[in-house]
């Protein structure tokens, strides 16, 4: 079937007339309505997370001497949730007095060990559990990416396999020595609010968890997945340290001119703060060097020092920081 | 704690000569080294698919007028699904005889309903099932969004929920009565691999399910997710229509010359679909005016008919016709 843009542009302007919704279609076939299926159909499985679950102290002692966990999160995905992390975590561990851990919970699309330059290292059993791959000697790393035999090999698991691995990064991985302790420990999830973060929460339950920054991009179609991200932290009674605007603009290389590649329709994270009242954390704009550094597992902040980007990330980190040691977080 | 630039340059320059893999690290406290912990600890659940389900032949009769069924899908996430589907099924539309549908199972997710401008839309209920929200008289949509308290609420479900309303939307939906059934029914799904595409392939598994398209950006942290939802395909004997390269280059608005925001580094969807012996159907460019129209609910086709990403989209949707066309699918 042969498709002009003529074609499309006739067919189009010939339906415009039918372009109704549905109370107001003639079609003929069509029965009365009724009332709408009441949206009580949909209730959650929230209360889940609020059950005991036996592997929960157990957990609990493992991360007990960790002093911040910080979940990286996001309503929808691709807006450069693992980016962010990878970039926190390599900004973080740049003090070597801060060791610094990852661990990546996005089971089905396991990126960080791509972009943390680490993908053909192996996890290995020690006296303390499994141990965690070190990219630094205050870094280190934990995936199932590291477990698979390909990294072409997709990962086809329901719900509680994943909460099995996950439960397993936990409790059995060898989080660092009593006399030095991790001081950050971050996890990259994906996106939606599903079995991953039922099972991150339902974990860490008893361990305090520092917060949630919620990266997004400057669509509405992100923000209203942000919205619902929100709504997770606030029923998981999750703390959310703010959100971070990513792919806010794009400077041409060219010309120098700005363009708004996701464009902001309805004002973009900004006024979305506002409207919710949370803090936002920065806005990193558009380059490509960021991609580009990731598919390379380079630190971006490191061999661009001087982009815009490289700012917008340490004023980031600085402002996370800053809510970390706030008495309120402590 | 401050971190300016020259901080993090400085102790970055001070960490690197310990940037070591886990195997050289010298702190002494780490064990020796065992053996990796075996891959085979990761294997899938990928014969759960296999099982008889007692709901497979509702689905298969109440789907069986359906011509073509055709799966969206790609690894990772924000690369385009949603938008690529939308535009499909109103480019598929704009043929006034072809009948249309839509069903987003992206349960923790729904961007369909915003992205083709019904979300203010409801179910009801009738005669023949649940009727989907048309939005052009040969033009209709599913989607749990239609059926939320609020577009800030989160779906906070795991995996059988989510599989539960899967098969509604399959079983107890009224796709179009048998003197005028759908000739396309494209399922929009979430990124990777797990419970919303077992359960699809599962209940659809004698329905003789067209093809998948398979969404991607060029970089290749985004490839490395399509290699493993084409493994996926492989396993779950869906047959592949090819591949669609999104978000390939943006053409500066001011100067007009193009840049790679995700940079192909490994060659793009190109390089990848002639080493796996996939179609590659298209590669549509970033053009803000896509983001736009999705935030305001339109068809970008319809609206821009000179962009070039208009004229991508429809050779792409050309392509596909024909290889559905063609005697192999039918």
């Amino acid at each position: 079937m042969p498709m002009s843009i003529a074609r499309v542009q006739k067919a189009r302007a010939q339906a415009r007339p039918k372009l109704v919704l549905a109370a107001q279609t003639s079609r003929s076939a069509r029965p009365p309505r009724k009332a709408p299926i009441p949206s009580t159909h949909v209730r959650d499985c929230w209360p889940i997370v609020q059950l005991a679950h036996i592997d929960i102290p157990i957990v609990t002692e493992r991360l007990a001497g960790i002093r911040h966990k910080i979940l990286i999160l996001s309503g929808k995905g691709g807006v450069g949730k693992s980016t962010f992390t990878s970039q926190l975590a390599f900004a973080l561990a740049s003090d070597e007095n801060s060791e610094v851990g990852v661990v990546d919970i996005d089971v089905c699309g396991p990126s960080i060990p791509k972009i943390m330059g680490c993908e053909q290292e192996q996890v290995h059993p020690s006296g303390g559990g499994w141990s965690p791959v070190y990219i630094m000697d205050n870094l280190c790393v934990m995936s199932i990416g590291f477990m698979l035999p390909s990294p072409d090999e997709a990962v086809i698991w329901r719900g509680p396999k994943k909460n099995g691995i996950i439960k397993q990064f936990l409790k059995d991985v060898d989080w660092g020595s009593d006399e030095r302790p991790l001081d950050y420990l971050l996890f990259d999830t994906p996106p939606g609010t599903s079995d991953e973060h039922l099972s991150i929460v339902q974990f860490l339950r008893n361990s305090n968890i520092s917060g949630a920054v919620i990266v997004t991009t400057p669509q509405e179609v992100s923000l209203q997945d942000v919205r619902k991200e929100i709504d997770f932290c606030r029923k998981a009674r999750i703390p959310i340290l703010g959100v971070v605007e990513n792919m806010a603009g794009f400077v041409c290389p060219h010309c120098h001119s700005e363009s708004k590649i996701f464009y902001p329709t309805t004002g973009g994270a900004k006024a979305m703060c506002e409207e919710l009242g949370i803090p936002l954390l920065g806005s990193i704009p558009l380059d490509p060097q960021i991609g580009k550094a990731c598919d390379f597992g380079q630190s971006f902040i490191d061999i661009n020092p001087s982009s815009p980007a490289t700012k917008a990330y340490l004023s980031i980190i600085e402002n996370i920081n800053s809510l970390l040691d706030s008495p309120k977080s402590q």
